[in-house]
């Protein structure tokens, strides 16, 4: 270890991961990337995630700026990504193809 | 909402999130990836994370094939990313960049 500088964690990532770090939201924003979708579809869609949970983690992901909470016009809602949302997209995407390594790596 | 296809969480992002989601984990990983680093250079990198904390984390990081734990010359120990934690590098990265941009809009 030839380079002694004093190591930071970087204030932004530590921010990302307030919101990403918490258990089912990341995942919770990769269902929305592929389309807007309902409570019910949200929670089917993601196994062992809770209505209580699930409840919890969209009224957060509402007040990041994340995702929108949309009323339509039968009086039903569902949930789509905020254009900071949508801006994730790429980063998810870089950490799947990143799994996909991991899996391969522990596969073989 | 026109597309009433059935919606699935990847399981490549589960499996990616069952790691990066843990409190800590990613900046650890990201103090990681400037340089290899003692157990008490880690701990002084990220505020607020207590040393047990730091050895539990750090134990399921070469557990699931991130880090290597190294002892050198002295019979001291460091910590420095395998191969595979540093290809999570990119996905960092775009998760700063992403980060930088939610920062500036709810600053904005």
């Amino acid at each position: 270890m030839d380079d002694e500088a004093t190591l930071e964690v970087c204030p932004r990532l530590t921010l990302a991961f307030d919101i990403l770090g918490k258990r089912w939201s990341a995942l919770i924003l990769d269902v929305l990337s592929h389309r807007p979708a309902r409570f019910s579809e949200i929670k089917n869609a993601v196994p062992r995630l809770s209505e209580r949970v699930l409840s919890a983690r969209l009224t957060e992901l509402v007040d990041a700026g994340l995702v929108d909470r949309i009323q339509d016009g039968s009086g039903a809602h569902h949930y789509e990504l905020t254009t900071t949302g949508e801006r994730l997209r790429p980063a998810l995407d870089a950490i799947r193809t990143w799994a996909n390594d991991l899996h391969t790596a522990r596969a073989s």
